[in-house]
């Protein structure tokens, strides 16, 4: 049980902000994670890190000298803001480029990614790597699908001793990708945590049983048994483990058995003698081997066992010198403190570029996007409605949250003299912050991509916005990994920016074009709609013969519309 | 829950094992617990910490340069056995002396105790320290016998700093002890945690419910109230201990806030940032303060915060570099290895001073020895019939298994040429090591205490006699804390030394006085006991009337008149 509170929604910025107090040696907090509080060479890759909260010492713990420049944290259990991503890692940023690296979950590697593009449209060069351990959560062939889990640490260790070593950005990526694909993870789970707040844990185990490959979050197993002794549960472990050894791998290996939070110090170690004694008869050396926790789950029971096979590359940066509160090796040289951090100016709106004619068309951007809210909005419980029909039903608060707050960005960037793209760029930003959910992310990432098709300079021509539509969509498909028929808002928006392509490359004019794409979405997304403004209701025709709809398709149609709406009244 | 486990009679055992195997940089395993693997200057003083295992870190993972010198681990939450402190203490002595320093818990302060005893009798200076820090477990006035929590790390801190910067034991038992009367501490618990093996936690606490006060072992608390919020219970944990604060301590203070192992990280820091703004409210700077799990109780769910009030002497020490597996402080110098240990020859037995006279002696010693092994076990069902009354009815095994070990022991030293000192002082530490409980450890340092007053050159005189009675009695009450009328051991045993030692003054042959004082010890255990050795059994004739006897105080007077039998015969 999770038990000592203030609120619940307070507890991971103060989980937080205790942590930093304690360890102001080595870290200060900054909107969203820690930074270093030590000083850092310049031109030095930043290795950013971070995912949810709940996991101490992940992912804080390990900010520090030899280890990462800086932490990301999210809510618990739930992805960090792509914003906070993005501002923490500028923040981060030496002039030598940045690592961010992260567990490989959905809604990481959307914040993550889409924090990428943000900051690659600054200028900086960004990499990111997501981390793909656990060998229960996918296929030996399906890497790209697993999770990750406890070997985190050491993808992160390699990366962190590389950057401190002067490599540059191609170099500790290539490293930390090498990393990754060499380490395995495999984990046991007794019972499961109690979020702050909570009165009942998130999942349960029953009482003498022991879920095999269950994940941190619940996430389900492969399969449950009654609780082995230890020798027996170690060759559990050691076993799968050692079924994908790289090939030519040689005997040694990083290896780290970790405490979910419920179990205890004792426990591991009674583990770790049989587990050394197996790694020993399969023929690996653990080198440095790691007993504790080291990523956890609040005070999840469970434990699980990762091993990185080294080579002569990698075994030097794992035992390398580091210096953080959840690890140390060795010995760092003492660091100065770091400079103090210029003041947040990230709020200051500044558009230098904008014309005339470019601010018109920012006006009428903003004009659309607060029309979307307004339709949203009309549509919220319509929407709920037909998410709860496969989903949690929560689609049409989200899509009003975020619009609302997308709109509201707008309006006070066209006053501050955006163009389309500084509209685009500040209501995608907006509404990836305030929607919560994985739509709020899709639909920011889509907008900030389509801005950076435009400029503020001028009214978007054809070319323009086919480019906008074409790469808003690719960059939705490649972060969220949904394609068309996944029931998500890709069924609508694939069949729309490719016919308002095909209809812009015939030089059909763009109000035709936008009408017929929308036309395509809505009989993509199954469904009609009538907006009856009068009654401030959004009615949505359905075709019950073709099945359930996806309530994101039938907003992704919606939208559409109502901006095709606006571009018609100009 | 402890889900982890391969048997449990192994378990604390196997934890140190591996233990040791992660951690071999900093220590190396030797029976009954670990020492430093890395070297240390002749000379220095011997910081010996230890107690039961458990609550790892506590204690060996606060071993290496800068903290203790060595660590001794009794069972899970059982206290290690005398003869295992002496060992490891003495590995652990590198000329300087030694100070032992543990929690305040009985069986503790008789192991400890009587192994500095035993550690004396060979010519080492060695200090005991029982650290009193439990505000929950006495009142102000009575610190003595207040229990030894988490402030035992901020005491074992300071000690093992001024050891190392080379401070004589006088110094280092003088700061330790004045660390322990500056520490207090103060906890509460959420659950219980769940012993290896078993399937019930070793207590609980309601749902929703907090324990304050409550023991790491369940040992009872001062109230309990519903779970507060957590800047009510970090005013609830700060304003108690402020309330002790020794009169004109300036603000600074060693800070701990402890997790006990299913309170977690996260949770900690959300309380430290009330706890450090309750206690800045209260004047009180935290000098590196320590969050997190520094003192577990297994998986146990609650916290406790400890404050050492600093002064001019104890802040550099607190502060002075470490490094041990779970606290490093600054950078510590390397060190090379600690050279091989010596082939362990404590089970060679020799006997250099014997004489013909002496070793007859022993022979009768023995032979009285193997007289009281048969009568106690021909006891062992009635003994422990009598201790269900009052106790947990385990007295007939413990004594039966500790007596057939004592003679045992006593034969082989005898046969290897002992006199009556070698051949008690043998028998008492394996009466000692192998009885297990209280009462074990009670006989062997009562029988360790009356060899110290023979020796194995002659018989022994009856002045020798009289001094080996009174200065056992008084070490059993010493140590164990018991005195007459606490229905104990202690109260058949004071009347015998009383009468033995007036009769004796008063030159009564030793047979005589030797009756006539096991008819009062009968007498005040309330009892009379007819041997019928043809039945192979004890039956104990008890006078209802006078109440509950004392199965202690029975046994010992069985043992007198055993004793008194054999003396008779020669």
């Amino acid at each position: 049980m999770t038990h000592i509170v203030e609120t619940a929604e307070s507890f991971a910025d103060a989980a937080l902000r205790g942590y930093c107090a304690v360890y102001e040696r080595l870290v200060r907090p900054v909107p969203g994670g820690v930074l270093r509080s030590t000083a850092t060479a310049e031109g030095k890759v930043a290795v950013v890190i971070g995912g949810g909260s709940g996991h101490y010492p992940a992912f804080a713990g390990y900010v520090g000298p030899g280890l990462a420049d800086a932490a990301v944290a999210g809510d618990v259990f739930a992805s960090p803001a792509t914003r906070l991503v993005a501002s923490v890692a500028r923040k981060a940023h030496r002039g030598g480029g940045i690592l961010l690296g992260f567990g490989n979950y959905a809604g990481d590697v959307l914040n993550f990614g889409f924090a990428a593009q943000q900051l690659r449209a600054d200028g900086l060069d960004v990499r990111v790597l997501a981390v793909t351990d656990d060998v229960a959560s996918a296929a030996a062939d399906d890497t790209a699908r697993r999770r990750g889990v406890a070997g985190d640490i050491a993808v992160f260790k390699i990366a962190g001793a590389a950057a401190e070593a002067g490599a540059d950005l191609d170099a500790v990526e290539r490293l930390a990708r090498h990393a990754n694909a060499r380490t395995r993870s495999f984990g046991v789970a007794f019972g499961g945590c109690t979020l702050p707040g909570a009165h009942e844990p998130l999942f349960t185990v029953a009482e003498g049983r022991m879920a095999i490959g269950l994940g941190i979050h619940g996430e389900p197993g492969v399969k449950e048994t009654a609780i082995l002794p230890a020798s027996e549960l170690a060759r559990l472990l050691v076993d799968r483990l050692v079924e994908e050894a790289p090939p030519g791998a040689s005997g040694r290996a990083a290896v780290l058995l970790n405490g979910l939070g419920g179990t205890k110090y004792e426990e591991l170690f009674v583990l770790w003698t049989f587990v050394s004694a197996a790694l020993e008869k399969a023929g690996i050396t653990a080198v440095a081997p790691l007993v504790g926790e080291y990523v956890t789950s609040l005070d999840m029971e469970g434990c699980s066992l990762s091993i990185t096979w080294l080579d002569d590359e990698l075994e030097p940066l794992w035992l390398a010198p580091c210096d953080s509160a959840a690890l140390r090796v060795g010995t760092v040289p003492a660091t100065a403190p770091a400079p103090a951090l210029p003041p947040d100016d990230e709020n200051r709106l500044s558009f230098p570029d904008s014309t005339p004619e470019g601010r018109e068309a920012g006006r009428i951007m903003a004009l659309a996007l607060g029309r979307l809210a307004a339709t949203l909005r009309s549509a919220e419980a319509e929407l709920g409605r037909i998410d709860a029909l496969a989903g949690d039903g929560d689609h049409g608060q989200g899509m009003t949250r975020g619009s609302q707050a997308a709109a509201d960005a707008a309006a006070k960037a066209s006053e501050a003299g955006a163009g389309a793209a500084g509209v685009l760029a500040a209501a995608a930003d907006a509404w990836a912050s305030r929607a919560g959910g994985t739509s709020g992310v899709i639909w920011g990432l889509g907008l900030q991509t389509a801005s950076t098709a435009l400029n503020d300079r001028v009214r978007p021509s054809a070319a323009q916005i086919r480019d906008a539509a074409t790469q808003a969509l690719e960059a939705v498909m490649r972060l969220g990994g949904a394609r068309p028929g996944d029931k998500t808002l890709v069924d609508a928006f694939a069949p729309f920016a490719e016919t308002l392509a095909a209809d812009l490359e015939r030089e059909q004019p763009i109000k035709v074009a936008w009408a017929h794409a929308t036309e395509r979405a809505f009989d993509a997304a199954n469904a009609t709609a009538d907006l009856m403004p009068k009654l401030g209701r959004a009615r949505i025709h359905e075709d019950r013969s073709r099945g359930h709809r996806d309530a994101g398709a039938v907003s992704f149609a919606l939208a559409a519309r109502t901006i095709g709406d606006t571009i018609n009244e100009q």
